[in-house]
């Protein structure tokens, strides 16, 4: 199932839930309310980074706040979670992830241990990533004003030379390529905050993506787009791309792996994996003829051990398709509502 | 009065208000948590922004979250704090801000309106900062784990060739400056939010002191260290410089303006003014020949207009204290326990 309800008309007044979803309505808060007030030529790029040309080179700038709910889930924590979020964000930009800043909003009363266990978490993140967080802060609102504990991360790295990416660079024909199986970080979440025991091993794929793009970087420079597809999914990323470029994209299921427990929890919990969200998966636009070459890096590296090209750049404009299974054609829209809270 | 009372121990297993004080529960916080777990050189310089070699220039960085209660006040809200608040850590660094990111957890719930108000008042912020907003984020959380809307910004900026600034540079007969009267910002936060009725304009500080900064180093490179006395008031800044550089500081009571509507506040909520957070302030420790100058640089600007030698670098190692007008010397600590939450 695809989540296609609107929002109630008479809320929109007030923020809602699916604000925060990186689906439709987020975009919708991007347009409507930041982008005219903050009006710049690097924020209305709408790319998951800010590259700002200081000193000569190229610098790479992002942030991320993260609010998700259980803090403690299988394959990780809010703090490794925080560092990877903000390290993929630069790594998608083409950067080499360099500082990191900190900053916790914790609630009275929650456990100094917690704390010292997201700090750990935090710290190894950073070091398994290869960034150092060198500036933070620290607030504190009152019970019932928080939840435990609200990590942001900001993040700056230096663009490696001879990379241009955009999410508004891919062209008719290019390849589409997925770093792996899709939906493992919204499953783990929701399967555990709904208390649900289901068979298989199912685990977050937080994880850190600096290394696996500097695999592809290394194999060729030619890479049109990278990002990674987060809250709203696989759906919502390649939504964004096909808008931003103006090319439609053009899908088939069969190429798109979902680990068998994801499809279990998403058949339980009435879920499409294409908008559950990934916290380890890349999506790379190639031209078509580095496909196999940016496949087989990809392979390589243990977090691409499962990279597919799984569609095409093609069709009408500003429409994602996908051939199911059965041979027939799906529209695959972005993300609208607020089925998936809290899962970042 | 000064705040000396401990935290109860028996609470010292859970975040207390205390921990966000910007005093002692903040440095032990600091010192205990995260700088252990973190470990690296620039994040163990304790400045309030990081100074990091990118590029063969010198590149701040620096990041605060904002939860100031209640968000919209006399002197400013949420939105302009938050844009001046990380310009002043950009700029006590010698660094002319370039960008910043703005991250946003918003509550279930709250107004579009007042988000929108929000914002605006940080575009504009940003405009008269001379710096752009080129990245952020939106996360919304249910009714009740937040409370409306919490900022996070971070900044980057350039550091000014030939500036070298530190909290451990303070030298014995240096000058401190003051660029104006304390207390300004907390006082109106906290009668607002006492919903106490003072004779007499009562409005917060909140500027950008990037170009008071710029006006200083315009006169003189020859400057030790700069701060802005934030949470935990001119006390606690003086109190880390002080810690820091391994010297002593001495005041002069009669040297240190208090607004008079300040004044009075401070007496109604039992209140000692040099522990009362400032927005729109900032700390100059120079060589002693270079103090004429940095005041009168300081004072042709409208920021700086009351700025002020208030006392001198000397005395017992690490400890700050005051001449009172009465001809007495007091001891001057850092801020201790929780009074003055969510203050920024």
């Amino acid at each position: 199932m695809t989540f296609t309800c609107p929002a109630p008309i008479a809320a929109k007044d007030k923020v809602l839930l699916g604000h925060g979803s990186g689906g439709k309505l987020s975009a919708e808060l991007m347009r409507e309310l930041f982008l005219p007030a903050f009006a710049n030529p690097v924020l209305s790029r709408l790319e998951d980074q800010a590259v700002l040309e200081i000193g000569g080179g190229r610098l790479a700038f992002t942030t991320d706040s993260f609010v998700v709910k259980p803090l403690f889930f299988r394959g990780g924590d809010i703090g490794s979670l925080a560092v990877h979020g903000t390290v993929n964000d630069l790594a998608m930009g083409g950067a080499q992830p360099r500082a990191l800043s900190a900053a916790f909003i914790l609630e009275e009363g929650f456990p100094l241990a917690d704390l010292r266990r997201v700090v750990d978490s935090m710290a190894q993140a950073a070091k398994r990533a290869g960034v150092s967080i060198v500036t933070g802060d620290t607030k504190v609102v009152e019970r019932g004003s928080g939840d435990g504990v609200y990590i942001n991360t900001a993040g700056i790295g230096v663009v490696a030379d001879g990379v241009n990416l955009s999410a508004a660079h891919a062209r008719p024909g290019d390849a589409v390529i997925l770093s792996g199986a899709i939906g493992d970080h919204g499953a783990a979440i929701l399967t555990q905050r709904e208390g649900l025991e289901l068979e298989g091993a199912l685990e977050s794929d937080s994880a850190p993506l600096n290394g696996l793009v500097e695999a592809v970087l290394a194999a060729t420079r030619e890479v049109r787009a990278m990002r990674d597809p987060t809250r709203g999914g696989l759906a919502s990323a390649l939504n964004e791309i096909a808008a931003q470029s103006g090319v439609g994209i053009a899908l088939r299921e069969e190429a798109i792996a979902v680990h068998a427990p994801v499809r279990g929890a998403c058949e339980v919990l009435g879920l499409d994996p294409l908008y559950v969200a990934n916290e380890g998966k890349m999506i790379a636009i190639v031209p078509a003829e580095q496909a196999d070459l940016v496949v087989r890096a990809m392979r390589q590296h243990p977090l691409g051990a499962e990279a597919a090209q799984i569609g095409t750049v093609g069709g009408q404009a500003g429409l994602v398709t996908m051939r199911t299974a059965f041979g027939t054609t799906r529209i695959v829209d972005m993300l609208a509502g607020d089925q998936l809270p809290r899962i970042c």
